[in-house]
């Protein structure tokens, strides 16, 4: 590519310039990190796994009527997406009681929610990410009433289908985090990645973890996971 | 008194079953604690001060057509008040940054907020009172979504009156802390207590924190800064 101008550095992707003032080239890395990045390692081959499987996802979601900043994957760890300005605010989306819900409730870990329960953080790395209120996103201007409402809308419409591509490919979709951008003309669209960085994925049998806490725990056999994962989604064969 | 059943022990009160059923007893204690009850001491005279100064100004709101749990001072240091089932969430009024707010957000402390902010805390203080969303509450069954518009309510409207009242005695009203309890018959009234325990009050002039900041931030001067809270309001005179 002659275009080089990096526009962004994050814990796991970088992004750059195009040619189109639309469109920038993210660059998946296998860099992970946990604990708002005070846990730090690598995940062989995370980094590819990680931009395909967003990008199946995001083409996925796309068919089924959800928009996405998703252009067009230009190599393993490669993909043109369009250009849009971040909400500050990390959607999450959760079916199942598992990780700071279960410590913040005292519910245990596996519990079934009654109902998918969404939930907003204020993306700012220096806070913590800390959990906001939709009154502590209005009054900090993170977002507009329209804004909460719309990115409600299509967090529970991408759970819907998630949890139906994923349960196909034998996965539990235990809970996820969403970012959302916002296009020139005020569209707002998914972005950022789905992958087992951003999602909780349990084997429907077994219940073994498959994704980013086998990291965050300690658990070994992180790289397997993150190939397990990929394997079954790309068959999309019940196991 | 000849009834002596003890119901209830928690930080800063006693609560004792009285002849009348739908009555109870309370008396304000001096103990202090902070942080989740991490920092214990005693402020001598608190509990009459409390006492005294919830007593006041429950009798304000209601007048103002706040409906409370109060209904009779009995002593220096007790009360009968109407029995309620406490709602399980602290509502939190906050017209200016301080504390945990400031620290979550990196607003500094005394940042006016551009309107009124209402929060809600899980009461439970093995979780250490955790931040709840609407859908939080919800989803734990903590209240309906009738009772959290009628909390909101409700505590939009005694912040306006205590703002106007703790003015007229030279005082800022920064952010304070409130409990509602459900009579039988369905109607939730305000509970628990209004003091500078639970009230951040700063000298109107000098900014100076008159409230359990100087407990908690060992500022010196606590007793006499719940003296000077107490004898302003009485006196209804602004300074």
């Amino acid at each position: 590519m002659a275009e080089e101008t990096l526009l962004y550095e994050g814990k796991a992707k970088k992004v750059f310039a195009t040619s189109d003032p639309g469109v920038v080239r993210v660059l998946y890395k296998d860099d992970a990190t946990a604990f708002n990045g005070e846990k730090r390692g690598t995940i062989a081959g995370k980094g590819a796994i990680n931009n395909q499987m967003s990008n199946l996802l995001f083409r996925y979601l796309e068919e089924h009527g959800v928009p996405t900043h998703f252009v067009e994957e230009i190599s393993e760890r490669e993909t043109l997406v369009r250009k849009v300005e971040i909400i500050p605010l990390e959607v999450v989306v959760r079916n199942i009681a598992a990780g700071s819900f279960s410590k913040r409730f005292g519910i245990e870990e596996g519990t079934p929610l009654e109902r998918p329960l969404v939930e907003f953080y204020y993306k700012n790395d220096a806070l913590g990410d800390p959990l906001v209120t939709d009154d502590h996103a209005l009054i900090l201007h993170l977002a507009t009433a329209d804004d909460l409402a719309e990115l409600r809308r299509l967090a529970l419409a991408v759970n819907d289908l998630l949890v139906r591509r994923f349960r196909e490919a034998g996965l539990i979709l235990v809970d996820f985090k969403l970012e959302f951008g916002r296009l020139p003309s005020g569209e707002i669209v998914l972005a950022d990645e789905i992958s087992p960085d951003t999602c909780r994925l349990w084997d429907e049998r077994t219940r073994e973890k498959l994704d980013k806490d086998r990291f965050r725990r300690d658990l070994g056999g992180v790289e397997e996971a993150y190939q397990e994962v990929w394997a079954r989604l790309k068959g999309g064969v019940a196991r």
